[in-house]
This record gives structure tokens, sequence and C-alpha cells, in this order.
């Protein structure tokens, strides 16, 4: 089995973070990021979707996506339980974890390709085509890691947990995430005291240390 | 159990489809879009994330996201499996049900939101703050498309369906994505033969009728 990666990819991270909590030793790593921050050459002509995080198993079977990949481990190792033990958990779990996903990451990613000059004419990933930068995207993206970051206070005022009373894997991309967002200088509001709380007790975990 | 549901939405038919294929009956449905395409703002008042589709339990538990939704209804009614028996079967459905959203939806609605009349100053779902149409997003939001197109002829030259050779959600979200692609004007390209055919195979069947 063997991991294709990007160190600092925030989606890379999820999946490290996500095996590390399973209690597993991380799969055999290849870094696959060149100079430019551009995917080698060589990983996009074998894996014409070019993105990572890419999963490839013994079998040959190569899986994309960190949440498929996390599905797949929960999967072979269920133990611990990061995806919920029964409909109404699973259910709740994914619907935090998508949210996560789509307002918090995207929402960072949106400011991150559309301003970073090592990303000119490369606005969205898993294409080689030249997709220009769109400036108004920074103000989008901002204003959509805002409202999440609201969005949470609202959720941790009430719960230990991003889905709830226990860990899941709603809390492992929360932490990426914000984690980005944080990395380009969108830090959590002071007015946000629970996001903080609870952000200080995740980053506490042995997964988020050693999967950065 | 209700659904709210806005009938046109590809993401609640994605919801409806999945339920059909499952042998059930939808459950009570409430229409929750009022006029000018909006959500009835006391929907928004009870469920500020102010997204369709959201179920409601009998027991109260509201779970919003259309995979989320599915995921429950995965777990409550096993047969027929949509979402995969073993592992490397669930990553990999997960891992192209999430292209479709992620590239053909996304991309669909970069393009449907940012040019209709109707979304002036509601150029994202989900919140009621006001964000600007951003015009690039058109040609951006095209060029997804178009590319998702190109990749899923490859898919469906060498598979029967969208995940492998058997039907699974990943074909839901791809025809519900795709029917979404041709309602604002990007239909299948004459250079997708396999993505014709296996729209013809999938739309004949009950639930593609029945969920429309």
């Amino acid at each position: 089995m063997k991991l294709y990666n990007w160190q600092f990819a925030p989606n890379c991270r999820r999946v490290r973070m996500f095996v590390l909590e399973k209690g597993l030793d991380l799969p055999s790593i290849e870094e696959v990021i060149g100079s430019g921050l551009r995917l080698l050459p060589q990983y996009i002509e074998t894996w014409p979707h070019a993105m990572v995080p890419m999963l490839e198993l013994d079998d040959g079977t190569r899986i994309g996506e960190a949440m498929a990949i996390c599905r797949y481990f929960e999967d072979e190792f269920p133990d611990p339980n990061l995806m919920g033990r029964d409909g109404r958990e699973k259910g709740t779990i994914e619907m935090w974890e998508r949210r996560a996903y789509d307002e918090c990451m995207i929402g960072t990613a949106e400011v991150f390709r559309n301003s970073h000059p090592e990303f000119v004419d490369r606005g969205i990933p898993g294409t080689t085509a030249k997709v220009p930068q769109i400036p108004a995207l920074i103000e989008r993206g901002k204003g959509r890691v805002a409202r999440y970051y609201q969005k949470m206070q609202d959720q941790l005022r009430e719960n230990r947990f991003v889905a709830g009373n226990r860990f899941s894997v709603a809390d492992i991309t929360t932490l990426c995430a914000i984690d980005f967002a944080r990395a380009v200088d969108m830090s959590i509001p002071s007015d946000c005291p629970d996001v903080a709380r609870w952000h200080t007790e995740i980053s506490a975990r042995s997964s988020a240390a050693r999967s950065v």
C-alpha cells in the first residue's frame, strides 16, 4: 500500500490523521510535489485526475479523494469507529464533515489558489488546463470562512466535538480545514471562544501533531 | 420522517432517486421554495444552514447534505447495496461520487448561480448574506463540466456504470449532475458516445423518471 502525498496539502493531512487515529502506522508515502508547487509530471501521467491524496493498494486499485480513502480504512479497520455506528450517527457525522469541506476547506482554497503567485493560471486543482485565477473569489472565500467560524461557534458552544459528544472524522476535516485557514491568515476570531477551546483540545491529540 | 425539498434542485433529486432505488416510498415531502426561487423564511429560521435537502427523523434528528441523508438510508435499508460492500468498493464508489459532485455538480452550479437573474447577490447557497455573482465563474464552470464529460467518456468506455460493473450511488449523483448541466445548456458532447449510452440506460430506470 502506498499513499501519494503532498505534505502541505490539507486534504492529504486528513488521510494521515485518520490513519493515525486508527492506531495504524502511516502507509509508505511517496511525495509527488515538485518545483513551483506543481505535481510531478510523471505522477499526472499515471493519474490523470491530477490530485492528491491517492492511495494505491497492493492489488493495484487506486483510490483518490480524501474521504473515499478514509472510507476504505474505516471498513478495513473498524476500531475505533470514526464515521458513525448507526444510520443516525453516520448521517450526522457526514453532514458536519461535508460542511467543513464545502465551507471551510473550499472557502480557504478559493482564497489560496486565486491569490498565490505560484497558482497563476491554476485556479482549480485536478487539471493541467489553464484556469485563470479569479480575484473576486478571494473576498468570497473569506466570507465563507468567516460564516463557517460563526456556525461552528454555535455548534461547539453546545457540543464538545464537531458532530456531538465523541470524536469523529468530522473533527479531522474541521481541524485540517481550520489549520489551512489559519495558514492563510484567517485565524479563529476572538468572538468564537468555543472554536478556540475545541481547537486546543483537538490539536493536543497525537494524531494532530504527527500528521502535520 | 419528512424530507424538506426543492423539487428542481439536483441535490434533492439525488436523495429522492436513492430512496426509490432502495425500493422505498418517498418520505413525506415538504416543499420549502417560495417566490423568486428563494427558500421560505420560516424554513431558514428553523434550519439556519439554509439548504435543501434536509431529512427530519421522527425523533427530531435533522440531517442535511444529500450524501449524508443517503448514508442514513444505506444503513437503515442495506438492500440493495448502493454504496459498496467492502472497503475497496466503498472507496471506489465514493471517489466517483465525489468527482460527480465536485466537478459536474459544482461546475454547473457555478454557471447557474452566477448567471441567473434570480440569483443576483446570492452567488452561493447556504447563507442569507449578500454574496455577489462573479461572472468569471460562468466560464470556469463551463470548463469544469467540459473536462468532466471527457473524463467520464474515458471511464464509461471501459465500464458499464460510473464506478465499475454495477449500479451505485455514483450513478445517481452523476445522472443528477449531468441532467442539471443539460438543463443549463451543457449537453453531453457528441464526442462522448459512451456517456450518452450510459445516460440512456440510467434514464430508463424507474427511479430516474420518478425522481424528477
